[in-house]
């Protein structure tokens, strides 16, 4: 197809999508009103038989549930005969909603009006990724319909545990390794387009560590052993909770910001003079708080380069949460027995997950805590992809036909574990890319933009942008 | 009566107890299953209604359930036409009983075998307090029995609050003060035998502060304001949970055991030669475990004389629990927008509770934690009674008419409000007495015991102490 062929072809498909908007939106509601939440095991079964219906009802030859030692991946084929080959990756899972704050119940996946935007789908997954999944699969719907079939075979892997840092898709991977390794690239479809209708696509990912750091009265050997105590006692009994407090004291400046552990930034790549380019060219158009989270003032009041720079080349330790003891309504005063802190420690090429582990370990105990206990409870490795590879510049050319100048993210920020498809054994060059617009990961009130305005895209639109995104990918692996 | 006269009436009283026992036992079954929780809330109505009824059964002329801002008092006054008056103190509200641990349900008032105590009464409030609350009513029952009215007067205040630090006994004290300036000192009857049958006295008690420190974006100004961020946001974005960690690790040593607040320590009175030698007396026989939680290893493996200075004379501030973010099962990467501890703050003569509270707010405004929120949530004050009152020396001939010597402990290291009796407007002497056993206040399997063996007393001669101690205190009143 020559350029306006293909614009004309958009415009079709767009028209078609149009057309059948209201089926499109049914089958994302269907799938958000699965309360698959892989945290909690609940309704995992039925999420990937969601799924997998729906890959079915796109044509798919081959849909298969197919068992791993957590929960099922949703594997599908859509064998098209044409030269080139994509693996389309996105999760079924989803977190718990069990926030207070939401203002419609999360599992129903109501259309709700929101101000400049006309209609949302609001509900758990609807961006997080529930939204993309169904997308790319209305989106190779309508190409089917038009055309037949789409322009490039598709193999999709659909997985239950990006909540819980994938642990079995490597799993996966390994056991379909010999199909999977047919394929030229990896796209990862998102909602990549901000509240100004720029769109961004990423080309990594960083790595994540989930932990948890107990101190207790049963390791250390002093404070109260198993049952928590009366509080009369700390007169002269140790407190496993003040010592979780200390101990994390030491892992970090007083600021919280600055990570503390002997060696923790040794590996980091600093961003070059080319990367820095990169991000300078989009500046002036990036907005820090791309999942509309509300967050107005920034660590040090940093803006501009250096905030960009920290948001995609610096490794951070948060805490997700703390607890021991008695956190209910009024008064109970106890020693507690124990007390525990989840950690996050998100990491950058060419960090470790193992040796920051280890470091931290050592921190621990050479600051005195040998008793405290380290738990890692998921991980997920950092990736990276050329700018130059056929998948990410095809993402590029896309957004520019669907008229959008790309914002390129060196990486995601968040841990989304496009490594498991990026390094060995399969070591496929990826992007994660789409002109949807959606907000509120893990948050109160998450949703995707259904109508749109005239800078954000409608969910037609979103759809159009991936569909777009398959055409140039033929292109751009035909001439490369 | 003369001592051999006074010898043969209790063995009286306790022979009419114990043909009596069984009822003796489902009165305290009847109050312990009603589950009057006074942090939640629960059946505090019912609570009081079945204390008022209990005080009507061993006939007092007065019974009242007097209403406060908070929870209702029980008052009750049995008239007996005696020279001297003896305000019995107790409570009848009890701590939530959520802890996993029991082994029975905590509101139905077991009789369980205990290994080496025979029958023991297990449920929550068993010890503290409705155990002595309903044995000095039967001990009364068999005074009344058998003499036709008790030695002295008595006035019952049975508060329902004390578990929420008597926030509104004040109220009452100062409602009812001209009937409670009649009294010449107060009676709290407790379970003062330990484990290998000594029986032990208070002659004070510490006093508490209770509170809790939150740190959160919205008082900070930074952060996540309202609702938890996603955790990627953490490379550019401040954490009030770091923020809560560093501002509580600045409050106390490394070890967690010294206050670091300037001026914390000013106003404690460090036990004197005489006092010292008071403890001396019975260090061999002290107990530091005396509720039996298992504690085993003490601060600095502190112990005899050392650890009995701490124990009575130390202030502490203790960490009763943690809370913010996600502490579920699994991973949620959050940046918490808030996180909380509650804390509490034991204190001793000659400290005052304004000071102590102002000195800890203007610490974490001088080590630049203005934004960190300082809550009162409770408070009660210590007390002191001198050892040479009468009420404090019937307690002690009591006991050793028991067979007992007494340890004399110059505080509770708990914090039972006996100032609001033992300050202004009633400035009344007190002790708190009794030779019964039980254990695990506010923890799982409390329990009261009602056979018990050799050393330890049964409920027959916990109730007959009692009454010994109302004897004891007619004649020591009468010869002071």
């Amino acid at each position: 197809m020559t350029t306006t062929e293909l614009d004309a072809q958009l415009r079709r498909v767009q028209g078609w999508i149009e057309a059948n908007l209201d089926r499109h939106i049914n089958r994302l509601q269907r799938l958000v009103r699965v309360p698959s939440i892989s945290p909690t095991g609940q309704q995992m079964a039925e999420g990937a038989e969601t799924t997998a219906q729906l890959l079915r009802e796109i044509g798919c030859q081959v849909v298969e549930i197919v068992p791993t030692s957590g929960f099922p991946v949703v594997f599908g084929e859509w064998q098209a005969g044409q030269p080139y080959t994509l693996v389309i990756y996105a999760e079924y899972d989803v977190m718990p909603a069990d926030e207070p704050a939401w203002k419609v119940k999360p599992f129903e996946a109501a259309l709700v009006d929101e101000p400049g935007l006309g209609r949302v789908l609001m509900g758990r997954g609807a961006r997080n990724q529930k939204g993309p999944l169904v997308s790319i699969l209305n989106a190779v719907e309508a190409l089917v319909a038009l055309d037949g079939k789409p322009p490039v075979n598709l193999m999709f892997v659909f997985e239950g545990e990006e909540e819980l840092g994938s642990r079995h898709l490597p799993e996966f991977v390994e056991k379909y390794a010999d199909r999977l390794k047919r394929a030229d690239a990896m796209l990862a479809p998102h909602t990549h387009m901000n509240r100004q209708g720029e769109g961004l696509l990423w080309a990594g990912s960083k790595g994540i560590i989930v932990m948890e750091l107990e101190a207790s009265g049963q390791k250390w050997g002093r404070g109260p052993v198993g049952a928590d105590a009366h509080s009369c006692y700390k007169a002269f009994v140790d407190s496993p909770a003040w010592r979780l407090v200390q101990a994390l004291a030491t892992l970090v400046s007083p600021d919280g910001n600055r990570v503390l552990v002997d060696g923790f930034y040794d590996a980091v790549l600093a961003p070059s003079a080319q990367d820095d380019a990169l991000l300078a060219a989009f500046q002036d158009r990036f907005n820090p708080d791309f999942l509309d989270m509300g967050i107005t003032r920034h660590i040090e009041d940093v803006h501009g380069l250096e905030l960009m720079r920290r948001f995609f080349y610096s490794p951070t330790l948060n805490i997700n949460g703390l607890s021991g003891g008695y956190a209910g309504p009024g008064i109970k005063t106890l020693l507690p027995a124990a007390a525990t802190a989840k950690l996050d420690l998100r990491y950058v090429p060419n960090q470790e997950a193992s040796d920051l582990i280890a470091k931290l370990r050592g921190h621990l105990d050479r600051h005195g805590f040998p008793d405290v206990e380290l738990r890692v409870l998921g991980q997920s490795d950092w990736s990276a992809t050329p700018l130059t590879s056929p998948v990410v510049s095809a993402a590029m050319s896309a957004y520019r036909r669907m008229g959008r100048e790309p914002q390129v993210w060196p990486r995601n920020p968040g841990s989304i574990p496009f490594w498991i498809f990026n390094r060995a054994p399969l070591n496929l060059p990826f992007a994660s890319a789409g002109l949807g617009h959606a907000v509120r990961s893990h948050a109160p009130n998450e949703f995707i933009v259904v109508d749109g305005n005239a800078q954000v895209f409608g969910l037609a639109q979103f759809e159009t942008s991936l569909a777009a995104i398959l055409y140039e990918f033929a292109a751009a692996s035909a001439h490369a």
